[in-house]
């Protein structure tokens, strides 16, 4: 897809391959189970090996069929897998549905990424657009972020999330060994002080950002998305969507634009 | 903790310090909605946070109070938080609770790291251990993960697992945007060609080794793993009571060895 380069290389348009990432509908026997957003390919093997790790199964024994089908009324959609246990292995699992049911932890409708956003846009407006930033700001955010990541330097095992200001100052800080945990703490520390719906404030993210971030970050009204590492396919959809400008492989004080690239002013 | 270090820095026993992961139980009106594998703090955050992005409160309006309590019966532990909403939000809530259960994707038992490893005790054994790795195999399984990376080249933002032989022999990759289905990817495949409990399997991941990608290292029979990152210290003790020899920071031909360091050959 096109981005907006921003630093060296050169400044102006250019090329990007990025992530796909959609979501997976695993069904039991025709019932929705678990809605896992991934990258497409190999989704028996990811099903199987979900249904593995969840103790829905216990070995290849307990699988019937494991079948990649067709949505009965969108059939161009290939996003779900029906898992069809044996009947030793269905009847242990009744009672385990029956306790506990799966929630997809995300609006993921497991059809399609398409819809995905859709369901999430009936939600919530896109965000406005009266504010800009500077490209050299935007730049500069990966290093003030690095510099509080005190626990990071002792471990090189967590992900941080930050909030600052267009101007670049800092106003919130998270780290966590899990990077969506890191953008719900800086989240909910706002919104426990009421200042949720945020305003004209950026987030800060040391990994990649994937289509629950952005999730986040638009149901908490924050305008741009500032990434040290790569966005998916459906990150970059949903910031499109929502309003929201998204920069990736922030490093070195260069970066990629994938939407919304008006609101970066570069000087 | 002491750690066992092969390569430069110089072979021998060192002092490493590892990022905290524990569960935290979220609960609504004393209910327990869901268990977040998180590193500790800012456990208020982190839980106001999730149930915005999860759609169950939409501000702070709808919060009541929100408490980091202690369980009852054991005061020691201090991983739950309880969520209390206002009428308005809890009436709204309740529907959404009956239709949908959550349920954490791990084995958490929400009170602390050292009983939810119980719980998995009680359902697996621990590997056996009638094997050896050498040291210059373990330490070349990275850049062989890194040469099927076909995907990561074009896009740099998707996670890999691998599976090898001891003797170094590729026999299983997949590529993600999600860590954790990498590893499903790959073992999954190997369930569905009835290859599952793996043995003598290496398991390597690109990044960061967590508690569930050990817990689904562990569910396989995969011996050891090693991973181009850092582990959690919940990673590290579920390694240790599962038999898993665990591997980090494999980079340029040298790691630490978290846990089981007997089994690596060093010559």
């Amino acid at each position: 897809m096109p981005v907006r380069r921003i630093g060296r290389p050169a400044h102006g348009e250019r090329e990007d391959t990025v992530a796909v990432e959609e979501p997976l509908e695993v069904r039991l026997h025709g019932q929705a189970f678990a809605t896992i957003m991934r990258t497409p390919g190999d989704d028996k093997d990811l099903a199987a090996g979900f249904l593995l790790s969840e103790g829905v199964i216990s070995s290849a024994d307990d699988l019937g069929a494991v079948e990649h089908c067709r949505h009965p009324h969108h059939p161009e959609y290939h996003n779900i897998v029906d898992v069809f246990l044996t009947r030793a292995a269905r009847e242990g699992m009744d009672q385990q549905l029956r306790e506990r049911r799966n929630v997809p932890a995300t609006s993921s409708c497991g059809l399609c990424g398409r819809l995905t956003i859709e369901s999430l846009e009936r939600r919530l407006a896109p965000l406005g657009c009266a504010w800009t930033i500077d490209a050299a700001v935007a730049g500069a955010l990966p290093e003030s972020l690095r510099a509080q990541q005190r626990l990071f330097d002792e471990t090189g095992g967590l992900h941080a999330a930050g909030l600052f200001t267009l101007a670049g100052d800092a106003i919130g800080f998270a780290e966590d060994v899990g990077r969506h945990n890191a953008v719900d703490k800086v989240i909910g520390r706002m919104l426990l002080a009421s200042r949720v719906p945020l305003h004209d404030t950026v987030l800060a993210v040391s990994g990649r950002t994937s289509f629950e971030i952005v999730q986040k970050a638009w149901i908490a009204g924050l305008v741009v998305i500032c990434a040290v590492s790569a966005p998916s396919s459906l990150a970059i959809d949903l910031a499109s969507a929502g309003g929201i400008t998204l920069l990736g492989f922030v490093r070195g004080g260069g970066f990629n634009i994938y939407t919304h690239a008006d609101r970066v002013r570069a000087v």
